[in-house]
């Protein structure tokens, strides 16, 4: 144990995720030993973000507006939804220039183990959103994990009473990997999907 | 990339030690769920902690006051200061009570791969103290690694001038491991500093 507000910070550290016990010693250390101006540009940043970020009233993304930097864009296509689990789902997506058509952020998936059901999900927000406005496709590009299936499946279902056009992002060999260290799932799905080439 | 202050603020956790763009990004989408609450008090706690935590002027630990709790400690023998490297190395030696002496934190290790060498340590502090004050005995703890064995013999040839007896911790088997996983430099120092038993 360190004295009074170093072990304070040590154990707020540890409470960020993903940051054990550790990791939060050797953070601390190096917030005493930085710049003043440093830490305080750091402390800043937590309090603005906090204060500043809230979640698009459109999509459920990230945003410092009410609208996020990709609902206000007019450039993008408002007829193609694709529904993602996180904010860093979109990030992903929009690093392959490959989508030009809008998100809606769920804010998880369905995980009856971890306590989250469908309601607790930004779900009555995209249902709202697809009876208001025209879509051509909907994009379901939740994890390829059991608990982003299961959202899937039940957004599926959920879909098929709006008679709206919803797709599947394929599942097969990662680009770059090696076939013999595929699992047999993922393997099973790339035959499945096959495409004739001639 | 996210819109404005969050990548500033997963930028700024990308650049503490140990954490990377993933966790980085972990950790801000955590923060911008967090209570309010929670935000301001880990924002108040870096600045809090970067404006008064210092290093104890006798020993180089950290400190919240000029001198740090060990060094205040009048029950403390200061006839018996152990060396270590970091503030980190006291906790470990304080969580062994088996140790009741002063210690001195040099602020690292020899490393000319670093450029880390003498003169950037807290060498000099330490002949001063030892020049001051009656020592009976000083325990070199840095870590049994290339840079801290290479600390200890600068230490040790140092020390000679000054006359003060010097020791270094036992190396040897870690308790509760298995003697044919031990690399065979660790095996070696175990025969070498084996006891009699009777």
């Amino acid at each position: 144990m360190y004295e009074g507000i170093i072990q304070d910070l040590i154990d707020e550290f540890g409470r960020l995720p993903g940051i054990g016990p550790k990791s939060a010693q050797r953070i601390t250390f190096h917030i005493v030993q930085s710049q003043s101006a440093d830490v305080t540009r750091l402390a800043e940043l937590l309090a603005t973000v906090r204060e500043r970020v809230r979640f698009c009233t459109q999509c459920g993304n990230v945003s410092e507006q009410e609208l996020c930097s990709i609902c206000r864009d007019a450039r993008r296509d408002a007829g193609l939804i694709c529904v993602v689990e996180e904010p860093k789902d979109v990030v992903a997506i929009e690093r392959t220039r490959q989508f030009r058509g809008l998100y809606h952020v769920l804010g998880g998936a369905i995980s009856p183990i971890d306590g989250v059901g469908p309601d607790d999900l930004n779900i009555t927000q995209l249902m709202r959103r697809l009876a208001d406005t025209e879509v051509r496709e909907v994009i379901l590009a939740t994890d390829p994990n059991l608990e982003g299936e299961a959202t899937a499946t039940y957004l599926t279902r959920l879909l098929k009473t709006l008679e709206v056009p919803v797709s599947r992002l394929a599942s097969g060999l990662p680009v770059g990997g090696d076939l013999e260290f595929a699992d047999e799932i993922t393997l099973g799905r790339a035959f499945e999907g096959r495409l004739t080439v001639s």
